[in-house]
């Protein structure tokens, strides 16, 4: 959980991130601006802001925005209802992002995981990308992305989102944010 | 059909469009912007340059670049392999984009079509999209849309997309670009 100020400075700094890079959102879309803490408190180690464009039976689009060092924890996105799990592909648009997925470890991986949260991150096959570079994650395929130095925004195009779904490596994590008032 | 030079073109004149934007491509698909004149040889008035940053079985995700004016004529997604018909949705990113839909017409329409084609354009209803403003259309209904005076720049999210399958009002229309050398 979060608190409220906490909550409102974060939606702030999302906004900031997004005019800089010059991509314009509503203002029901800036009032909704989604932040993540995964309910583990640590949001500037842990944590994701995010601005869903849509989210239909077939398709779903948004723009994430990481803070310098913030962490998207490792996570999994099962099979729901018939479809094989959702498929994601990210977009980086400004800054730069580490991507780690199943696959040959890093020798010396770009990003470090949050302290004392080591063992929940499982994969660390790396994949930087720069403004322009994108991924495709399988369905179902182990993930997690953390921003570097400068914090990065990231476009993300996949089939439906159920985030409620997720099966996150932390037993600890809650995907849905509870902000206290 | 178009030259050889008109291809370069109006592949340089996207590239500027999107670096004004601030939106970032790789060298590979900046080589590779697709420009579409659909066979009717009147670029600057019916056309579309486009950016495909994917086309998986299930996602799509391209930018879009029109032109002062320019035309993306009349057009359905019908169903294909069993799936029904490609969902999209159109987001305006830059400069002012008039999307046309079934539905009661606009009595002062901001489009024209495109001079002496005007029979085949029959679906009148008209959508506005600024900077931030988005629309889904439904499988296989009739679509068309066309930049203000400053041209456009629009992110299409979607189901998989087969161009070749377009089903145009245009029977002159040929979807697949051709370049005399």
């Amino acid at each position: 959980m979060i608190t409220r100020e906490q909550f409102v400075a974060a939606q702030q700094k999302a906004r900031d991130y997004l005019s800089r890079v010059g991509i314009v959102i509503t203002p029901a879309e800036s009032a909704n601006i989604e932040v993540a803490d995964f309910g583990l408190n640590e949001l500037d180690s842990t944590g994701l802001e995010l601005v869903v464009y849509l989210n239909t039976e077939r398709v779903c689009s948004k723009e994430l925005i990481l803070f310098p060092r913030q962490t998207c924890p490792e996570h999994r996105h099962p099979p729901v209802a018939g479809e094989p799990g959702k498929e994601e592909t990210f977009r980086c648009r400004w800054g730069e992002v580490y991507l780690y997925v199943s696959g040959e470890p890093a020798l010396h991986p770009r990003a470090r995981a949050p302290h004392g949260r080591e063992h929940t991150y499982t994969v660390w096959h790396e994949v930087v990308l720069r403004p322009g570079e994108q991924f495709t994650l399988q369905p179902n395929s182990l993930h997690w992305f953390q921003a570097g130095d400068e914090g990065a925004v990231v476009s993300e195009f996949s089939t439906r989102s159920w985030d409620e779904a997720d099966i996150f490596t932390d037993p600890h994590i809650r995907r849905t944010p509870e902000v206290v008032e």
